[in-house]
C-alpha cells in the first residue's frame, strides 16, 4: 500500500482544518506525497511511528548545489517533515496539529550520489512541545548530517485563518 | 543581466575543481540558478555582496508542507543558498571554497502565499568560518524565519573527492 | 537604584508560584541579583525592556576555561538571563510566566579579559514562543558570540509543581 | 585519584601555549577542576574517553534562575566542558587544540534538585570539526536537556595571542 489516510474523515468546516486534517494519521510505508514539497525533493518515508520516522530521498542532479553536493536544505526538509509528521500521528488523534518550531542542521560530511537516508528518533514527547533527533546517512552507512527538529503541539485553532498564527 | 559569471575560468584540473568553480565569483542580480536545487524550488538572487545577500522565492504549491504552510526545508534552503554564495564570493578568489558546517532555523510565523523575502547579513567573517544571519519575510514585512547559516572556509582540495570529504 | 520589584506582592499560594513571582516584573537599573546563578557568574543587568535587554560580566579567573578564555558557559548564562528576564518583564502582568526553550550560541572570538558586554534584542513576541537575538562583544566592542534564545510563554501552573514540568 | 596530567610536560614557549598545554591529555576520574569556571559551578567528570565524557553537577541554590530551577547556563557550561575535554584528549597529543565553535541546547524539562547527569557521545569526529550530542537527565534518569556542541581542531598557534584569534 502507499498512501495516507486520515481515521477522521468528517467533513472539515473550514478550508484551514482541512488542511490540517489532510495530515496523515496513520501511514502505509512506503509512502510519497503526491504533492506538495515532499513530492517535489523526492521524501519516501520508510518507517511511521510515534517515536521512529524513517525516510530516503534519492539523489539526483536537482537537489545538488553548484558544488555538486546535495544541497543542505534537502536533509533539513527531510528532517523537518519525519518530525513533524511522527509527533502528527499522536496528536492530531487527540485534536491538536503538530507545528515546526525549529530546526538545527549540522553538516558532517557531504553526500553526492546514492540514497539519503534519514531516521529520526523521538527524545521528548512533551505536552506543548516534541524534540527528534534526526541522523542523515549515506549508502555506506556513514553519518553525514544531524538535525535536532523541535515541534510545538497546539490546539486546533478555530477559526480558519488561526492554524497560521504566530507560534 | 541573468547569468553567474567566474572571473576565474582556467580549465580545473578535476571534476571536483570544476564543481566548486562553477560557484560564482560575482553575480549579475537578479539572477536565477538554471540547475540544481535553488533552481528546482525556485531562489531568485536580488542582491549579491560579501556582506549581504537578498533573494525571493515565488510561493507555490509544490513549495507547501500538508497543512499548507510553506515547508520549512524552503526556508533553510534559501538561507544556506544565500549565506553560502555569500561566503564565495569573497573566499574562490582568494583560492578557498565555501562549505556549509550549520543551519539553525526558528519558525516564527508561517507563510501560506505570495513570495518570501530573505535577507542575510554577515555577522562574522572569520579565517575559518563565516556566520550569517537571515531573516525572512511574508508579503506584509512581518518577521517570518530566523536562521543562522555558518559557513566553513576551507582550501581547495588538492586532489578530487578531497572537497568532498567530512568536515 | 539596585532592586527587583515585582508589581503583585500578593502572598503566594505556594512555594512554586512564589517562585515565579521572584522574578522580576520591573528592575532599576543597574540591576544585580544577590543569589542564584546570576550572583555566581556575575552578571549585571543595565538595561531592561521587553524589546531590549543589556548587560556585562567582568571577566575573572573564575569564569575561564582551562586555555584561559571565558567558558562557553557563561556567554549563555547570560544571554538566557536576558531573554527570559525581558520576556518576564512582558509576560508576568498578564498571569505567565517565561520559559527558556532553547539557546543556540554560536562562538566567533573568544574574549580573555575585560568585560563582556551582552545586548539581547527581541525578533519576535509570540502568544506562545519570544525568539531573542543576543550579541555579546569584547570592550573593543568587536562581536564575540552570538546567541539566539527561544523563551517560552505560558500559563502560570495550578498546582505547585506544575510549573516544573516538561515543556 | 583526581587529577589531570599532561603527557608533554616541556616547558611552553609562551604564556598561551601553557594556557593550551594546561588543557589535559589524559584525565584520572573522577576529576574536578581547582579553578576556573568548571569549579566555580561544579562539574566532576566521571568518564573520559574521546568518545563518551560524563559528567555531574550537584545542585544547589547558587545555580539556580529566579524561578528555582537550575539555569540554563549550567548545562550549556557542562555540555561544552564535557564535549571540549574529550576531543582535547584525542587532538592535544597532536598538536593540536580544540576550540568551542557552537553549542545548542534545547531544555526539554527542569531540574529543580539532586544531581544533573550530563553524557557526551562523540557523533563525528572530523579533521576540523568534532560534534557531540550531549544528554543530561535528573536523578530519576528522564532525559532534561539536549545539547549539541560543535568543537573545532585547530592548529596550536605559532605566536603568543593567536590561539585567540577568531574562528
Amino acid at each position: 500500500g502507499c498512501r495516507a489516510h486520515s481515521k477522521d474523515r468528517g467533513a472539515g468546516r473550514t478550508s484551514a482544518l482541512n488542511h490540517y486534517r489532510a495530515a496523515p494519521m496513520a501511514i502505509d510505508v512506503p509512502f510519497r506525497s503526491d504533492r506538495g514539497f515532499d513530492a517535489l525533493y523526492g521524501l519516501e518515508v520508510t518507517h511511521a511511528s510515534q517515536e521512529l520516522m524513517r525516510g530516503r530521498v534519492t539523489v539526483r542532479d536537482e537537489l545538488r548545489q553548484p558544488a555538486g553536493l546535495v544541497h543542505g536544505g534537502v536533509y533539513a526538509a527531510a528532517a523537518e517533515s519525519l518530525a513533524s509528521t511522527g509527533t502528527a500521528l499522536a496528536v492530531l488523534p487527540e485534536g491538536k496539529i503538530a507545528v515546526g518550531l525549529s530546526n538545527q542542521t549540522s553538516f558532517l560530511r557531504p553526500i553526492t550520489e546514492g540514497t539519503i537516508h534519514a531516521e529520526a528518533t523521538v527524545k521528548h514527547q512533551g505536552r506543548t512541545t516534541w524534540v527528534w533527533e534526526v541522523e542523515i546517512s549515506d549508502d555506506a552507512g556513514r553519518l553525514c548530517v544531524l538535525t535536532r527538529v523541535t515541534v510545538a503541539v497546539r490546539d486546533i485553532p478555530h477559526l480558519p485563518g488561526d492554524a497560521r498564527e504566530s507560534v
